[in-house]
């Protein structure tokens, strides 16, 4: 039996699109010892390259892939994409189904360590090891690079930063760039972790900058200026300034009038595919 | 007061999207009795022409604008997009919340004749008088052409075969093309006009060219060969050989490995765009 057997690894649903396949699964996650779940997008050619995209708060594995439109750009590529879960979910933890900011929808990308979710929170060794790997040994690609969108731009950033031998290249839209320093963030820090302190060392982008993590190359970030988030939670200002400050290469394009929504995304998603095929493909 | 003063026309939602405006509006409206949604995108410069989209079974106003990846197509051209809910909202009549093809979100593009339904569900007049005087009157558009999915499709069919002095052009993903004839199209016909007989003449497409009608330019449709509801509900094969028969232009492109759903119809939206364009912007 193979290990994808044992995971229970299960195509849910399989669409032709744009001449390859846009799927769901479900599988049985060893780390978060839940059953987890997944889109991809396959182009139909032999596939080398496999971009993780990580989505933001009260996302699930559906809204990139059904609106984004990331897709088309990928068609011709030997590039697929995967999307993850935001979180495990069925489970019924102290305070995980209360807000939008903290639980079912709202991993964080890290491993928690408090009571009841350091059992199965733990997204960081999710996507790390065990989506990594699902790729690579599965889906048989050889090189991997991450993206994501606001808590999941926060998740590309510090996966890229921490794990450059496996993430090769690191785009966000509207990441939350300094999560100790503001309230979604610190939220997550003191419910995960019991402390904010406690997370900004490993789970901080710009923590993590300035204490000396390097991604193999320029971090291409997208953030619209009219992206209510902006200052209190994303900080992405601060975050290209501690970049220049500490000799991270970053490119930054504000665009006027765009604000946090998907409509933001599929506008510009074409030119991040375009950055991470410029990477994976060379 | 102008008259869209007097609707309480009311922008709910909008955002900045390939350099143009995807929208939400609502409205009262004088046809249905009720308010009414519908969403848009409006391109940056000067808009001369409009595509009415109609939206298939379950849907609302969101589906299309969300998931079809229209608006890139759309961006740089002097033509909007306007996708109407698919009923009235907010009744409670006989049976109308009861199932998904039958009711709210399935309004079938008639004008109800039964007890309760007549006072509401007229939404051939809805989007050939409302949303029409809207395009030309609001968003001063000079041109109009209309397209759909599923339901919407034999909407699109039979509002441009029965209004081609309105109606440009017409194509149609996946139409139900001979509702007299299907489970869907019957329980709609009995349901708003008291029997499949009453509908028949007016409301089926396939009916329409037998007996004449004639869109002005050659009909677009697109069909996945996979979709489970060709045979049963759709009948595009058969409606090839009816506008062969009659001498209604038709061009089908049937799509080896496609299905019904929003995954299909993104592949190939921009063939449908490029041919309203060309109507449309000629």
């Amino acid at each position: 039996m193979s290990s994808y057997q044992e995971k229970n690894l299960e195509k849910k649903k399989s669409y032709l699109h744009f001449g390859g396949e846009t799927a769901f699964y479900q599988h049985s996650s060893a780390i978060t010892q839940t059953p987890m779940s997944f889109s991809v997008f396959v182009p139909s050619g032999k596939v080398e390259n496999a971009i993780v995209w990580l989505s933001g708060l009260t996302c699930t594995e559906e809204n990139f892939i059904t609106k984004a439109g990331a897709q088309q750009h990928l068609a011709k590529t030997k590039t697929m994409i995967i999307c993850p879960d935001t979180s495990p979910r069925g489970l019924s933890l102290p305070n995980e189904h209360e807000s939008y900011d903290f639980g079912s929808g709202a991993g964080f990308y890290l491993n928690a360590t408090t009571q009841g979710y350091k059992d199965h929170y733990k997204m960081y060794d999710y996507i790390k090891k065990e989506i990594y790997d699902l790729l690579i040994d599965f889906f048989q690609v050889k090189k991997v690079s991450i993206m994501g969108h606001s808590m999941g731009g926060h998740g590309a950033l510090v996966l890229g930063l921490r794990q450059p031998e496996l993430f090769h290249c690191v785009s966000a839209f509207s990441p939350i760039t300094n999560p100790s320093a503001v309230p979604w963030g610190k939220k997550a820090f003191e419910g995960y972790l019991g402390g904010v302190g406690s997370g900004s060392d490993i789970y901080d982008a710009t923590e993590l900058v300035r204490a000396g993590s390097r991604s193999n190359h320029t971090i291409f970030v997208d953030q619209g200026l009219d992206d209510e988030f902006l200052d209190g939670q994303l900080r992405v200002k601060e975050f290209e300034k501690i970049c220049q400050d500490s000799g991270q290469a970053l490119r930054v394009r504000f665009r006027e009038g765009y604000d946090h929504s998907y409509y933001f995304i599929s506008t510009f998603i074409r030119e991040h595919i375009e950055f991470h095929l410029q990477h994976l493909e060379a």
